[in-house]
């Protein structure tokens, strides 16, 4: 990193806006402090959208990984269901003309994203398959303005996004292609040469950011290779120095095999990542509503979809640990959200409305899980902590383990009028005192928010 | 009617279920007692399933009649949806091969069905596009062994519910079809003619009973002409006293523009039927999940899809009335139980797990909606009296106008362990002492049944 | 047969023409003289196409019969080919809406067809897949109006040729639809029922005869029952007494087994019949460009194809044995003749431009084969004959064995201005000079006819 | 131009061989002796087959331009077309799957090619369109393996003619792709980039030959650009002197716009290129067999063909000038070749089996066309000189203007036993006598070539 030299202290905090700049090296990469509104949203919503949305189908598996299941792994019940459903010989690339999203509707989906609380959305650019949701110079008749849709996919959404709501846009982007030859021949050649790098995976992840301007970039598909091989320190300071984003965008850690959970902006680690503990590093839990699969599933069942009591139990633990969540949803080939995700977003929002002080802007407390009530988990933010407990309490007693009262501490549930009552336990700890809140008085359902103010620390 | 006349008292009761030979004329048709099972099991599942699954898009009218909003009625919406979706001069029957039903799975169905605690089904056998959903003898290359599924889609859902659930296994099946050109001739000829029904009508209802043996059929399509010129009575005549299903099926009046709301078994006397007060004759409220359309629409949104509560509460004020709910559910052309229809349900069967004592079997009460809680229905089962809430109460006091309590009287929430204090009021009713009971010890959500036991009358 | 009895002889004539009326038996149907306009025209043009021009694809058995092979007989090169072709599942129907005719221009066939030199067509308004190509009352949705086209293909087809052409127009019709239910119902009772024959193959009938007026019907299809099943008898005397085109209609002898190559209007016996010597009756050659289908293979090359030689000879000998000859077509899924077929027509056009003299309006003579030079066959007008040759001499000598030359007797190819020499062979017959005359002076290809005038018989 | 330089004449004329090196400038390449096969052959077969096969449809305009017609000119046919007969939006990729390919079998197409008497092919590796008849790995997912047919159709039709026939084997190739982003990114940038041409052209370029080793490079699509922009001379250095095909391959002349008609191989200058005298340079007649279109038309009619009387005798001019032939013919979508096609190019094998001697092997001779009969055209094969002639001589005299015969001369009719009477005139050239050849002893149709031999000079 080079430091601009013009003297004085403040010149320095100047520097640090407009004068710091990164180097091809993961040192430096890794002192760039992360913007400061990724920790505050904790909600992200993660869009799986492309061709594999026009199979749409997966017994089991994570659907977006189909063509790899077919034609890679070639397992037997995704053979099958093609030799099934399909002419012989059908490929891959003949699903392209099928993907119609005749009912896409990019402010339609903002609305539905946006009535889940979350405050940034992911959106798959181009995964594992290699065809671009944007018309890519790079990818000439395999993309979303040649086949199927006929549109910019990536830049409709990015503009109901930017327009309508004020959620941050992002987009995922795979490193590799499964199938295409350049990098197949790059890697027979163990990353030796790289001409798949510099004649499809730079070119393009450049004009991403140029043309649309994300503020994350979500990056995949890296962990064959180095990342010396996919020269990401070298795009990576670009994108930091002199892109259009370089002072809002955040990343994440998957650019090379050496630098997924260690380098890079946030840790992802792995999908659906939940350490249960604190982090020292910003992460981020990238999980699915349908609990099988990325990609919208049409075999998926009622049951295959979390519910909401889940989803919200698993984005408290994610939150109290420091870490975002990534709630995914698989939109319809047809470009339409499914109810039941709709249901979920929206169930979610209820949710948010009532308990988002114990969510947004927070920070971990000293305490995660409660050392009592492993139903309980804890965040905080200035002097207060909030209590999230996943199960209402049995009887008439919330007994907490981590919280130390002072004199002047205050309980209250979030959106509920009253104030409750409390001892201090001589062991540690707390016991709350449980009024029994008639249903129809209650804030909220699933999961409620403790507000501790004034404990001792 | 003619009675057989061997004699004695018993003969005659003997006769009443082997010899009583109905005569094809309304009088003696309504003669016939409903059977039995039919006012036990107070909730249906309806099922809208055809070629109208394909297009499977309606902007705002029922999806169903796509074919008579686009070709009948030329309605713009459904014009320009064609001209942007499909190749130029596409026909409806060009939709027929995209039937593809491959995720169709008609034990899956009966479990869907089973699990909202619904006891009986009734499934388009044939809508008024004239589509088959069985291999019709009279509808050669438009059906759907031929066209699209290559499945007998009748048989094995009649199969499946009938082998592996204890529901009734019901046919919808419409008298006319819109386009059919023998229909539209006997139409020009003011149905002084009856070549349709000669030809088509009347050979499928009879192949469809002698091959599936329904217990219910729910006719329908019947409206531009009278029951004479369907030959309504020649044929309830034979289903009644000749058929393989004489002694269990039950109709409904949907018979002819005569006999809709006066003839026939059952009455439904229109879509959404809910007289909301006591009825004389048993009559049934065909009624949607999506609130818009009974076949299933890819643009429905979740705000389309009714609420649970809305959903029970429609059904307590139909049974209160004497009614049996008919709920429909519109499966996607791949044969595919959308999961938001799952989830309702899902949510159905767990109310109905709390309260069937409240709803199967019982009989509409001296009164009907409570005098002064209009949130209150009220049910009979010999001296028992449901008093069904939609709402839980405000305060801590729930206010009835109709019941007069006696001493010995008893009241009880259903799935709830404590019998409930009362008084009676002054000026008729009773008040119920509603304790503050935890959200976590209510025994069920959205609306709740109260036994009354022991009531004066 | 009833005679009118108005007394003269005047009147008997004219009752011919008014008042005779055909009974429904054989003997009267038999009676009828067959209308003039067909012996004199020799040739017409059979034009196959129906949705069996879809799959178009036949390895070498009849391509229109592929439902049958694929699907009666099971035949595995035709499962095969659906096997390699198409999704699992695929049925004939659904073949249906591929049959786009989006190049059929009725006009063009007509112009076509009429450069052959034929002077009537006979198309196939519905083979034995039972689709129509006209919007029948009585096949809903199976018709080139709901399916395919989205065109009245019979309708404008007649207009065209009637309107633009002086060639007679004629229908083809398939008694039995090879997997229709309703027959096949009344075959699996032996016949001894005929919904099938009363609500499909007769309403048809008149319909067609009614809408569109043809010259020729084409029975058809009738073999596997008697006539008495499919009413023929009934049907032609309606046909020959009171339809539209009961003065100039001509039929074939397709009208029940009891019937082929025995009853009706002209015989055809069987496909391709060529019985190469004088028949009694009126007959037909119905025959094929394509030497393998009549409904046209895409994947027909060149040496399937006839070649003009042989359309060219066939034709001479079946005209000089009495019968007509019907040349088939296949026209092409998109309703277009393939120019190989067109090549054709435009050159047995340039023969009959030349030759019709020895074709259009001859009787055979009483020798038909020449008892010496196999290679020739007869032809008779008037008093003149003539002698077609199917190779040109190779010597300077063509010698006849059936002529006897008078001392008027002259000698002229058609086309080309010279008389020729001859002498008189003692033993019976002729010897013609053939002088040598250079390949651009010889007035046409393939075949040549020898005027022969004023012979001794 | 670099010569090795060990020592003797003897190594130079080796060096020949195999030490001349082409330096990447015209000078040094266009100084390389055209491998002699190519001036032999004279009748090569022009193959164009890809995604526009497909569509196959042109009202006038050359079918394999159906993109550009429609989406960079904009003409209304076009777009009528596409309205009428595909749904709204759909692209020219979406064209990519119907390219089935079902009856492609190269082993006929072999066949087929061979008959007509051709000694050279030339397949359209890629056209315009960008779309690889072999599974390029510049061209992911738009090529003939991924999309479409599923095979590497280049590569079978190379195995089946250099397996099966002593063809030569060529392939056509375009330099720019008309919708090609990177093409038009350099287009915008006045070819001052090159991206295109270093990561598409070239690589394919190279790929092409290295894999299928063509010994004919037809290049097309340079016009737009220079050569420079192009690396055509580095390339072609390669080709010459590096690649595997060195020694054999020919190219064309389509190199950049400062190329065609100057530099290269032999020279193609325009489409039908028929200069009518001879050239300095080898030079080829790329023309079609469907007088409008390279690609298939499936609206094509019998008389928008060439008569093979017109093939014959355009090739025998191109000859006389000292040019080849390339004859196109356009398969159908299902890699069918229609038979129109092939009994053209049986017809021109009949007429080469007689007519070969004049053709194969021949060189130009001092005159090409006759100075009195503009019927007349000429070759040379050593001493000997062929007299082609394109109408029989109407009298019994062809009277020629440019021989001069000597006292030895002989004049003959090649497939014709009996030489023929001639008399020198007075005022130079030739009177030859005809006699009257009856039709059955000519030995070809169409056009007749004699062979005078011993002429004076």
């Amino acid at each position: 990193m080079r430091w601009c030299t013009i003297g004085l202290v403040v010149s320095i905090i100047v520097s640090h806006v407009t004068c710091v700049r990164y180097e091809p090296n993961w040192a430096s990469i890794d002192s760039r402090p992360l913007p400061g509104w990724y920790d505050d949203v904790k909600l992200g919503i993660f869009i799986h959208w492309g061709v594999f949305s026009v199979p749409s189908y997966s017994p089991k598996l994570i659907e977006e990984w189909f063509w790899w299941w077919w034609k890679g792994k070639k397992l037997q019940p995704y053979i099958d269901y093609m030799n099934q459903n399909y002419k012989p010989g059908f490929t891959y690339a003949d699903f392209g003309p099928q993907l119609t999203a005749e009912f896409f509707d990019a402010n339609h989906w903002a609305e539905v994203f946006k009535s889940s609380g979350a405050e940034y959305v992911v959106f798959t650019a181009k995964h594992h398959e290699g065809y671009t949701n944007w018309p890519s110079k790079y990818s000439f008749n395999w993309n979303s303005m040649a086949v199927g849709p006929h549109k910019d996919i990536v830049g409709e959404l990015a503009a109901a996004i930017k327009m309508n709501t004020s959620l941050h846009f992002g987009l995922y982007h795979s490193l590799f292609e499964w199938f295409n030859p350049l990098y197949l021949q790059d890697k027979a050649n163990n990353f030796t040469t790289s001409d798949f790098v510099d004649r499809k995976t730079l070119p393009e992840l450049y004009e991403l950011i140029n043309t649309y301007q994300p503020e994350v970039i979500w990056s995949d598909g890296d962990w064959e290779a180095n990342s010396s091989y996919w020269k990401s320190t070298e795009f990576l300071a670009w994108l930091y120095n002199d892109s259009p984003v370089k002072d809002t965008v955040v990343t994440n850690d998957r650019w090379g095999k050496d630098s997924t959970c260690h380098h890079g902006g946030y840790l992802t680690c792995q999908d659906y990542y939940q350490p249960g503990k604190l982090q020292k590093r910003k992460w981020e839990n990238a999980m699915t509503i349908d609990g099988h699969s990325w990609g919208f599933r049409r075999n998926a069942k009622l049951s295959d979809y979390l519910s909401i009591h889940t989803l919200i139990s698993t984005f408290v633990e994610t939150v109290s640990c420091g870490g975002n969540m990534l709630m995914n949803v698989g939109p319809t080939k047809e470009g339409f959200i499914n109810p039941i995700f709709e249901e979920r977003f929206k169930q979610f929002g209820e949710w948010m409305e009532v308990n988002s002080a114990a969510i947004r802007g927070t920070r971990p407390w000293k305490a995660q899980n409660d050392t009592i009530n492993s139903n309980v988990w804890y965040t905080m933010k200035g002097s207060d902590v909030y209590a999230i407990v996943l199960e209402w309490p049995q009887g008439d007693t919330l007994t907490l383990g981590s919280p130390i009262p002072s004199t002047s501490t205050t309980i209250n549930l979030l959106g509920y009028p009253d104030q409750f009552q409390y001892t201090t336990r001589p062991s540690g700890g707390i016991d709350i005192k449980i009024p029994p809140i008639p249903a129809n008085k209650m804030p909220c359902q699933w999961v409620w928010s403790f507000l501790l103010s004034g404990l001792t620390n």
